[in-house]
């Protein structure tokens, strides 16, 4: 029988989509279940909603606050490195446009995570071109081939697909998981629930 | 050495209140911690806020979706009856002042669990004054001599003034709990953090 599917619905510029990005696979391992990384366009759902295209971490000033300190205990308790990039959120479509290309090409997990590092570990402007060649060439890639690749019609299109595929999924948040049945997890906090749910095969 | 203290910040309509209402004995007490619990008017945090005063789980739907959905999955593994109570939120303020007496009286935290069990786990309406005064008779007490207290000015003042201190500490949802330091974890699945913070008295 094949692995039971999880699938990793993340947001290149969200702040726990970073350490689910980097625990994911282990877990996945230990539990036998395949995950599908899907990244989608966050801000596209809040514009689709009537809320501010800013983050609400941004407009909701205490919920905000406490979500940096949480999410530096986080990465304390997980040894990651933390770093609050500034401004916050990075305009991250051009990065889940080049992880759309490297998921089709066996690369899209390693270079997602480098953007991850890059963006809530060092602080680095993830939004800007030369960034993005800078973490493309750290895989032994050409950028200039892959960042034309992620600017053609069918990638953008691809990632308006995706994050419409989310939307009616009911994802409303970063990360999230979806398990076969349809079955929705949001959060890091949900990442071991979803995946026993997807390994229960229910 | 004393032992160290945890505040438990609830909110009587608050649904992710349920199960940490009902999980924090227990693990306060394997934890060497002592808990303070202190009921709050989340609806006036929310007004002052300039937020809707409905619950947000009303107002962004696919989060509303998901919370329920959620709610069910976290009671089902802690063994939990859930009962989704219509209308949602309940009316609270009620259940918070009775709960305000009881705190001063010795009864209180129990009082608070027979409040959200009868709201989520049996769907009953505890913004009316006769299943308060039901529940109230439930732990042998006088229902119409603790009501009377529950509606002084005293008791009223006293939650507004919780209230404000909870909105001083930086409090924008249920549960939350602040360490002695002033350290605020937001949300039941940060119980288990909370304690671990206030047991290592930092």
């Amino acid at each position: 029988m094949a692995d039971p599917v999880l699938d990793f619905w993340l947001e290149l510029g969200s702040t726990y989509s970073y350490p689910a990005a980097m625990r994911i696979a282990p877990l996945a391992g230990e539990a036998g279940v395949r995950v599908r990384w899907r990244p989608f366009a966050l801000g596209a759902i809040f514009k689709a909603q009537g809320w501010p295209a800013d983050s609400p971490f941004n407009w909701q000033i205490a919920k905000g606050k406490h979500m940096w300190r949480d999410l530096e205990r986080i990465c304390g308790a997980l040894d990651l490195p933390f770093r609050r990039p500034d401004p916050f959120p990075q305009p991250s479509l051009l990065a889940a446009r080049v992880v759309l290309v490297g998921l089709a090409d066996g690369w899209g997990e390693e270079f997602a995570r480098a953007v991850y590092r890059a963006e809530f570990g060092e602080g680095r402007q993830i939004g800007e071109r030369s960034v993005i060649a800078d973490l493309i060439a750290g895989l032994d890639l050409d950028p200039e081939q892959v960042l034309a690749k992620a600017q053609s019609e069918a990638i953008k299109s691809q990632l308006r697909t995706e994050t419409e595929q989310a939307q009616r999924l009911g994802i409303f948040g970063a990360p999230s998981f979806v398990a076969a049945d349809g079955e929705l997890f949001w959060g890091n906090d949900r990442l071991q629930a979803a995946l026993a749910w997807a390994k229960r095969g229910r």
